[in-house]
């Protein structure tokens, strides 16, 4: 490998130069291995997020960190592999009901996940509350899950991207999370570490999400599409409405009991719709023909939940736990809710204990908000608006702070228009 | 104190808002006693680079970074206070007749110098090649010797603008030195500490210089002058050429001993045209009549410069050093010397141990170059273009390397066009 110095690679970038694929493989391998300093990575990541990646290096950049680390094989597991990543929603649970939905297409799911931190919620922190439920799968026991049961939803092991590792706790301490070609890289370097054939992004778009804008969003969107094809991964990318919150759950144990919802055939509409039109996305990828509405229908995705969960040591009929404390707020107009705000009610929930501020906290099973009524629906006065659910009742001035303008009431009569849940498909 | 989070301003920055003056004390503060991490600061170099800064933020900077250590008080010094700063040439010893010649007009110039890091030699590290001089004076021997001799040239106090110098070895390794607004407010807080009255700046321009493009250093200029005016002390700025070194001598010893033909009256006709100029400029903001052309040449310059050395230990009357090896450059062509480049020339006096590459290295006192034909010098085949010193033979080729296109030579008879000597003078 060519060597260079950090500063020169800093300086290239920060005057506009491309940098070569040997700079980006250099950079990115000698940081890895603490050569180039904190600081060093630090300036060209905040030149690169102001002054941008050409295509080629966002492509360069994807492969070094994926080349930090190891890239699973799971040719083994006899099935078509498929995946779908989010980039992060307020009660966005689709992981839960789709990776069991999709098994039972046919198709086996690695769903390496992570952690929740600030007010999107972490996958592996809502199936936490499952009562015997592991995160931690060696690579072994993951294949062999997705051989029998076709679905696993685990923690990433730290062989994979370690480069996006550490980059991404330096990135969140320098102002430089909000690159889109970083963004973009980190995602699909994981995802394309963990050895799926295909996979389905959701991109999610408004107040609650990392991207505000759909432009943006649409970027970022054909951006990893494109990174996905060039290394094998036939990748598409739907591009979803988070400005008001996924169903009605918003927590962990309450997220994970209205995806069980869905599973048994119930469960608010839009997280029925998504989680199916995600599932046709990789279905379709994965080269099967069968339709997850008849799957979910029929009840194999239950029994797939069900085989996944005891799998990883939980009880899919333990009873999930329960907040000590609970709030009521309610409707003091009658009206039309013609707005919620995705990111108050994120929010508000991660303040109730259901997030955390810092990787080494804990977070509450139990804690959360219940979204009582959503745009659209009618309410009269004192009907309830929001349940909010705490271990720890001194939470609860600030969430209900942060939901004082979190919905809009409209005059009775009113007809609000609805934003479609999924705005747009990226296909490669 | 306000307190902030870094990640806060580093944003601020990043999104191209104007910072505040509390922000600003905050995180040059909050640096300086290690609570923001040298990532989080060179993240934020990054973007106060890429962005800029406004007037008002850099006077912010500038005040933050003065606060940061002690000012000096010259009040009991008894003579009105004029200093000099060069943003660093090729062959510029001004500082060595300069300093003497103006306090020979009444003033006293309390010239805190540094050394020199790459191509551009360091006065320190000059005035050392005199037997027995030392650099290091305490603030008490440094007031009393500016009362009785007028001049002094030492090294800067750990104790003014720290936050400089923890931030200029930041810079230095994360490609953020080249910044006007830093490199304005790293001059002007070092120069308003040191407790001045006046200061003259002698911004260069040209391959030799840090600016290569005069409205860059008209910029840095005008910046400084503003700086030094909101702080009380008057400033003006003279634009010189640094495209061709100053005089015949690049080097340590060989540049004091040229000073010294100054101070006798004789010396490089350049030299001696840039010492008058910068001191007529200090004369004139320390409110003295003096016309220093006269005392030059009074020899009373010269007594000066004779104490001023005593007064720090040295021996102006012994040998300086002489190098062990030399190597002739000479022309293989006739003609009219067309262009002489500073950069080669500063380069290769470099690489013949004038300069060091690391902080923490020795400078050669006796290496560097004799530039023995200048721009519009006619020479014959044969004739010496340069005179190379060292005392480590093994460094010439890299040296004469260096000098192989330092020099064009144009067909005999050749007009050559003559840049001014002093471009612009900027006056507050």
């Amino acid at each position: 490998m060519s060597t260079f110095a950090a500063v020169d690679v800093i300086i290239a970038k920060r005057d506009r130069r491309e940098l070569t694929g040997e700079q980006i493989e250099w950079v990115i391998d000698a940081y890895t291995h603490g050569e180039v300093a904190e600081e060093q990575m630090s300036a060209l990541l905040m030149a690169i997020l102001l002054n941008g990646m050409s295509g080629t290096e966002i492509a360069h950049w994807t492969t070094a960190m994926l080349n930090s680390g190891i890239r699973m094989d799971l040719s083994q597991v006899g099935r078509p592999t498929v995946d779908k990543h989010s980039t992060g929603g307020v009660g966005d649970k689709i992981s839960l009901p789709l990776a069991p939905l999709v098994a039972a297409c046919g198709a086996a799911v690695p769903q390496l996940s992570g952690r929740g931190l600030g007010h999107t919620g972490g996958t592996l922190d809502k199936m936490e509350s499952i009562p015997g439920w592991r995160a931690t799968l060696s690579p072994a026991e993951m294949t062999a899950q997705l051989a029998s049961v076709g679905a696993v939803i685990c923690a990433a092991s730290a062989d994979l991207a370690p480069a996006d590792r550490k980059l991404y706790a330096l990135r969140d301490v320098t102002g430089t999370v909000e690159s889109i070609p970083m963004i973009a890289a980190s995602i699909m370097s994981k995802k394309i570490a963990e050895g799926t054939g295909a996979l389905v992004l959701d991109v999610k778009v408004g107040s609650g999400a990392f991207m505000k804008r759909s432009d943006h969003a649409a970027e970022l969107a054909r951006t990893m599409v494109e990174l996905g094809a060039r290394e094998g991964v036939r990748t598409s990318a739907l591009l979803t409405d988070m400005s008001t919150p996924l169903g009605v759950a918003v927590g962990n144990a309450i997220e994970v009991a209205e995806s069980v919802e869905v599973l048994a055939g119930g469960g608010p509409a839009d997280v029925v719709e998504l989680t199916i039109a995600l599932a046709r996305e990789m279905v379709a990828l994965a080269g099967l023909d069968a339709d997850p509405a008849d799957v979910l229908a029929s009840g194999r995705a239950m029994d797939s939940w069900r085989a996944m969960v005891q799998a990883q040591g939980g009880d899919p009929d333990a009873a999930l736990p329960t907040p000590k404390f609970r709030e009521i707020v309610v409707a003091d107009t009658a009206g039309v809710v013609s707005r919620l705000d995705a990111l108050s009610v994120g929010v508000a929930a991660w303040r109730l204990g259901a997030g955390r501020a810092r990787r080494e906290h804990d977070v509450q099973q139990a804690a959360g908000i219940l979204c009582r009524a959503k745009p659209g629906d009618v309410v009269a006065v004192g009907q309830p608006l929001f349940e909010l659910h705490t271990d720890t009742p001194d939470r609860f001035p600030a969430a209900l702070a942060d939901l004082a303008d979190a919905v809009d009431i409209a005059a009775p009569g009113t007809v609000v228009g609805k934003t479609p849940l999924v705005m747009e498909v990226i296909r490669g």
